[in-house]
């Protein structure tokens, strides 16, 4: 049912945009692979892709001690993206969340998040380290 | 020509990912419409997506008053991040910036910034400020 046929507006945000609702940012974060998360490292604000899944309303991820994306693992703050846009019609949308990053411990939770079939597309190097992200805030827009 | 033509190997990081070189990089931010920048507000890391172009080695978009980007405009440190994934063969690649946000103030300069033919998708509000990110830092990663 589009706007026209309820007689509604969505609501749109200072530019324009149509802001989408907290259950259509939660359907499109349950339906992408790849997402980038921010985190402050030095004092700057650094972005990395991350192949993801949603999990009992928790971003998970995989990640290897050693690399960049380590950090992202106490930060205190973490900023997530997803979006998918197309050129043709120039239309798109993107969900953002702001959350706070967690080891994962609990070997039973481990265990859990093992059978997401999680494949890490740069499984080259066995990622060891679970990392959920609790959401804050999440707020999506669509062109 | 490839690996096996030229007898060499191309660098992996920590990760097991092949890393681009700074051409490949370039090459690829000036190939895409669509980026994401992170940026420090209120003490946390947000990302979000932007329609750029490359200009003189800067990354250039543009932002309105009033929103969450124009946050970016006066940021010490933003992140900067383009990327491509293909879901069946699982291939893909991500090139990061880390860079300083600042305003264009240049009438000069902005008028060449406006035949960019930088069309902001979400233009119902028309967007005033140009923004570039002068990069200190590029890399690029490939799967």
């Amino acid at each position: 049912m589009d706007d026209s046929e309820t007689g509604t507006s969505a609501p749109t945000d200072h530019g324009g945009l149509t802001v989408l609702s907290l259950d259509e940012c939660n359907q499109l974060l349950g339906s992408q692979d790849i997402g980038r998360i921010a985190f402050i490292t030095a004092g700057e604000p650094l972005i990395l892709p991350v192949n993801y899944r949603m999990h009992d309303g928790h971003i998970v991820f995989r990640t290897t001690t050693g690399e960049k994306l380590d950090a992202a693992r106490n930060a205190a703050s973490v900023g997530f993206e997803i979006d998918d846009w197309n050129s043709e019609d120039q239309s798109g949308w993107s969900v953002i969340v702001s959350g706070t990053a967690q080891d994962v411990e609990d070997p039973d939770e481990i265990a859990k998040l093992r059978q997401l079939g999680l494949r890490a597309w740069a499984d080259v190097v066995v990622r060891n380290n679970w990392v959920r992200i609790i959401p804050n805030e999440i707020s999506g827009r669509r062109i």
